[in-house]
């Protein structure tokens, strides 16, 4: 392998600057917040497509594989690790110039280092009328990356691969191609459509090692004028079902047409950051009580599950309609149904804020309020809750937001998510399923449930440990590897996988395996892309020693 | 080539009912609305999945181009005709099994014999809360056809591709590779997404020939509880410009849900096949004046354009809202905007359909609104306005439903239909294109504007004329190369094609034919499926002759 010829190739393309493989160089690209012991070969970081094309011609002719990254931040999933030992990363976070936006049709086209925050800087200058559906992971990453991993938003546009077009894509041999009708210059509507005569190949770019995406153009959403965010609570786990019943009829019949959510106690107690030390030491899951009693600190409402949704309505009317359909549908199964329409919950909010002052236990919290509202209309603050939550059992407080760093920190935590049919009895059995296996290794069974459409439900688990303690790496691997295993016995299956588990799912039913590798031969003869990335010609998944925790189950 | 030996062990896997090779036989499968030189070797009908994989097989083993169709009602675009010179039709016509239907989810998964009437009878007899987006076409179309060729329909799923997922698909080497989650036989959100880790696969099979799909998921809409429907006119072309900006921004506010359509008056006097043969002998355009005049024969509201859409509301409130604000946006641009509301407009339409009886002039015209009524819930009368506007050159009468036949009566017919922002000023400049061209040769421009997404409008164009005059083959040809050619240079691009233009686009501005050479290089050894169609491999658009009409231009 050239492997010698190639950094000696690279260094005078980019300099010694942008093309390092000193220990220290790699150190960043070798860190995630789990166990791993692949080792980045070096970091070249690019700036140009040309650049990018010329490093993948070196790849070939050396025969080096190559691990493309946007801004990295792939948290609970392998952040800036490769897939494969050895291989180079190339940190594109460089390419980050924002290249089209349309005011009319509420379009932008950026490169893959373009980040959730400058987007919003950027659509604040332009005094816009659009806004891009927010990310729960942080500000600072990218767009381009957050859709090729199927990311989730919030707003209308969440289900954001439903909303981007015209990809520009470098191929494995260095050619580049454009998806939708990109392919053609003078387009007019290329930016506007996924579709194109021929076959569609968009699809075929996310979640795979085939291309390296440089461009992508997303569809933003009219800021609407009469938003309406609302939130609820269920105070047990016994109306979970018919709440999910309720919600998909919602759906189905386009009446909540934006994301809507619901969180488990689990899961904002993370947000929220204030583990009861005092309660319990670590070393196993919170009881029922326990995380009553945690909430209740800070909480004025304390429940099993919390939920919300927003509606982007136009007029008082359809908003007033709509909270109709809403509080018909779901009032009498959740507690605490209150809806936050503008410009009242701006003006509440800050009466609520002065009044919190005077308060040791605050009646709403605003800060919550605000933060969805800016989730919903894609205007990130320096948010810290969901990166913040990887922290939960350090015995640290979470750093402020500019210094958050999971992996450095050495914060443990896996991130899984099932896709789960919109259905009560099928939530049931998941989120069952997930509680037992977590609360058997001692962790927190924290979950989210992305309604991402009216037939589909992400179930966003975390598992978050301390790293620094002795023997955590391994229990929590092993917990894991067996949630991911039960989950799709049961049939329930991740939307996405990371560099835990891109060899963890079972062997298909039919030809696929033939399928995806006959493309990725054909794509990439020889095999420098991003190896062992979604690339499930290599083998299924290995049995699983299930080495079952020797904690006390609470 | 071993057609002979292909032949012989086709039909010893068939029977020679259903492998038949004879010039009676091939005939259906060599007509279609315009002049063809194409001959189909013969056709192979099949029943099942194992037959087709044979077929493949042999295919194979003996280099025999096949050419699969489903139901093969692709007027206006080749019909049943193959894209190769002596390709061996494939009829999935008999592979119409419905064979997983979901009324909590609302997902029908059929075979690509099952048709629009079919799954209308099958909601029907299950007494089913969901309907399926309308087709304009003839119901006895086939599902999986219409999806495949992203054909739109009417009402919320309206843009049909987007409401699919889990195809099952056999390849060109006649292995079986399902999409999304499928690959998982236990999967249980298999028929609820097109998502699944690791690249999607969808796109890659429609407008392809890179696989034959046998079994595809369509997602349903529930039956709204507060339906209401519209329409509005346009005196002349003046304000389309304006109504299209207005039509984009409540497309993008989300309060124009369902699809939208504008038709124009060539179009609209096409639905309703009376051809004014006193005012003009069929050898030029009609005048404005002329075509007002016919117009006037039958319509109690004559305009330029005719505009409809849907409100897939769920309460009263909710609807009244969203007229409310379709009201302010389009009031001031349209004429003779009116709503009609469920149950009102069924009661309404019986009254009128009384008065007209003693009316010689309709008020309203009920057909019209049960029309639309039954297109956006998918509930299809036999209706023959579509296809029957292919008979608007022929001096015979349309024939009933069952009877329509535009291949066999020699209707001409060309369907085109590019893409174009949704943009007043590119309608504007588009539709300007269109009808010059059009007229200049001789031909009504027919134009129905689909407003297909917030973004993009698809214009749906047709050319008819009658094929057996003498010239009008040759004309009538010429007349849809030079507007393929004139819009592509102006950036409007086709959203589908047809056999008459498969070769007709300009070369990529990028390495996409290398790319697409690539992948069907490796999927179809053989070449043997399907080629010709959406196979850009083969060469760029040959330069037009563009034999201007020597017609009189009105």
């Amino acid at each position: 392998m050239g492997i010698k010829t190639a950094k000696r190739r690279w260094t005078a393309l980019l300099g010694i600057k942008n093309a390092r493989f000193s220990a220290t160089a790699r150190k960043p690209y070798e860190r995630t917040t789990f166990a791993t012991d692949v080792e980045a070969g070096g970091v070249l970081k690019v700036t140009t497509k040309q650049q990018l094309q010329q490093i993948i011609t070196i790849a070939n002719d050396e025969s080096v594989p190559i691990y493309p990254i946007s801004t990295g931040k792939n948290f609970g999933y392998g952040s800036k690790v490769p897939t494969h030992h050895g291989a180079i990363v190339v940190d594109l976070s460089g390419m980050n110039k924002i290249t089209r936006f349309d005011e009319v049709h509420g379009t932008l086209s950026v490169e893959p280092g373009v980040t959730f925050e400058q987007v919003h800087r950027f659509l604040t200058a332009q005094n816009s009328e659009f806004s891009i559906a927010g990310t729960g992971s942080t500000p600072t990453s990218s767009l381009i990356g957050n859709a090729l991993e199927r990311g989730i938003g919030k707003g209308l546009a969440s289900n954001r691969i439903d909303n981007i077009c015209h990809l520009e894509v470098i191929l494995a041999n260095g050619k580049c191609i454009h998806t939708g009708l990109g392919r053609f210059d003078n387009a007019k509507g290329k930016d506007m459509t996924k579709l194109g005569p021929g076959p569609l190949l968009d699809g075929l770019f996310t979640q795979s090692n085939l291309g390296v995406v440089t461009e992508m153009t997303f569809w933003l959403t009219p800021i609407p004028k009469a938003f309406t965010t609302f939130v609820y609570c269920l105070k047990d786990d016994s109306t979970l079902p018919q709440v999910i019943d309720a919600l998909r009829v919602l759906k189905q019949r386009d009446i909540l047409r934006s994301s809507t959510t619901l969180f488990n106690d689990h899961r904002i107690l993370g947000y929220m950051g204030k583990y009861p030390w005092d309660l319990c030491d670590g070393s196993r899951s919170l009881t029922d009580d326990e995380i009553k009693i945690a909430l209740q600190r800070s909480l004025p409402v304390v429940g099993k599950w919390y939920g919300d949704g927003a509606l982007f309505c136009h007029s008082r009317a359809q908003a007033k309609a709509d909270i109709k359909l809403i509080k018909d549908a779901l009032g009498g199964l959740v507690s605490n149904l209150i809806f936050f329409r503008e410009p009242y919950v701006s003006i509440a909010s800050k009466i609520l804020r002065f009044i919190n002052k005077f308060s040791r236990k605050p009646f709403v919290d605003p800060t919550e309020i605000y933060f969805r509202k800016s989730m919903y209309l894609g205007h990130p603050l320096p948010i810290t809750q969901t990166l913040g939550s990887t922290y939960i059992r350090k015995r640290i407080n979470v750093p402020a937001a500019s210094q958050i760093d999971p992996d450095k920190d050495k914060c443990g935590t896996y991130w899984m998510g099932p896709i789960v049919p919109f259905e009560g009895k099928d939530i049931e059995s998941a989120t069952q399923i997930i509680k037992e296996v977590i609360t058997g290794y001692g962790y927190e069974p924290a979950m989210t449930l992305q309604c991402i459409s009216a037939r589909q439900i992400d179930i966003i688990i975390s598992i978050s440990f301390d790293r620094e303690l002795d023997g955590e790496d391994a229990n929590a691997k092993a917990c894991h590897d067996t949630l991911l295993q039960k989950l799709y016995q049961a049939g329930y299956y991740p939307y996405r996988l990371g560099n835990q588990s891109q060899t963890r799912l079972p062997a298909p039913d039919d030809d696929y395996l033939q399928f995806v590798t006959t493309i990725k031969k054909a794509l990439d003869t020889n095999n420098i892309l991003a190896p062992g990335r979604y690339d499930f010609t290599a083998q299924a998944a290995p049995p699983i020693d299930v080495h079952k925790s020797n904690k006390a189950v609470p």
